[in-house]
């Protein structure tokens, strides 16, 4: 919650970079100029160089980027390729959806483990340990962990977030369309507002109507 | 309202105003200056005007703003008192638990039908009707439908994409993770990428741990 040097813009413009390296990669292309690539995604061939700028550039003028040299790097800025663990806050429908369908790996995250009221257990199976929430402060003194994964109901999440936080939590990935109060700057809060993705699309829509 | 471009980013952070706006209405709150409102976003006073100013400008010099009014303003500008229909493909988890926790109403859409292979059908309940996929083109001649939502396996989302524009979808709310190619320009995209929002997270930890 710190002001970082690097704009959020850019940060968020990062994976986006990364997606469309690997579809260069799947159509065997080895080199792409920033025109290329702006073409691809939608921005333009300054845009990309401004971006890179920002760590000091990549390329070599006229000779576009290495694909996977670029890709690393990224990925590295990123912290992809660190290891973090992670745990999972309710076991609800998004919950599972989490838990069997992302791929925490490919973002150098391992998902260690669930935590919701004991009867949920069932329904996590095999996928991944499971605890009871009453559990969680012991789990965290033995296993310290980087991010706690939000998917419990939206009324349980300002608690649940102080609770982790006290517990020594550093991270928080929030899917609870909840604004969390009073988290110390020193915590990082990501935010998945479902909502305001909708809204943009409606916005468009409308635009696209005129 | 002017009708000249507005930057992504503005039209992306007006729902974090209303999200904003709303809690200083739970909160009693009548009028807001720009500097408050700032403080409670992490954005300056000035960034604020500069983004209200794009649709003319909400406030009078000295007063700030109204909440109310100015809520009302922000949603009608991104269509949220505008009735949008809605379908979903894809009933397993994740679009169970959009099916059955995210307020669409509250961004002015109706979440009308749910599509998947038939032995889905007992998942959704009594909670949406539910068709089976191979209705849908039957569906929405009958029914024209503004956005689909897609919550259903990658490796199916781009043939998917293309069968809905070709059965008259012009927006498309993408969970799959996957950058939908050869959609006309005049078809909505906007996409859900969890992996962005973690990775951002992840970056902004290391910059903490620094």
């Amino acid at each position: 919650m710190k002001s970082q040097r690097i704009s959020k813009n850019v940060i968020r413009r990062l994976p986006r970079y990364i997606r469309h390296l690997d579809l260069l990669t799947c159509e065997g292309v080895t080199r792409v100029s920033s025109s290329e690539l702006g073409k691809r995604m939608s921005l333009t061939a300054s845009q990309i160089r401004q971006d890179f700028n920002c760590f000091g550039g990549f390329g070599q003028q006229g000779y576009g980027y290495n694909v996977e040299e670029l890709r690393s790097k990224l990925a590295a800025i990123l912290g992809m390729e660190r290891s973090r663990s992670a745990i999972i806050i309710g076991a609800g429908n998004l919950g599972r959806a989490i838990i069997k369908n992302f791929r925490f790996g490919a973002c150098g995250v391992t998902l260690r483990a669930a935590f919701d009221i004991g009867d949920k257990r069932e329904a996590i199976g095999d996928a991944l340990s499971f605890y009871d929430i009453g559990e969680l402060e012991n789990y965290l003194r033995e296993n310290p962990t980087d991010i706690a994964v939000l998917t419990l109901p939206a009324d349980a999440a300002d608690g649940m977030a102080h609770r982790l936080v006290g517990a020594g939590i550093r991270g928080i990935w929030n899917f609870t369309n909840v604004e969390l109060r009073g988290i110390p700057e020193n915590v990082v809060v990501e935010n998945v507002h479902f909502s305001d993705s909708l809204l943009a699309l409606n916005y468009y829509l409308s635009k696209e109507e005129k």
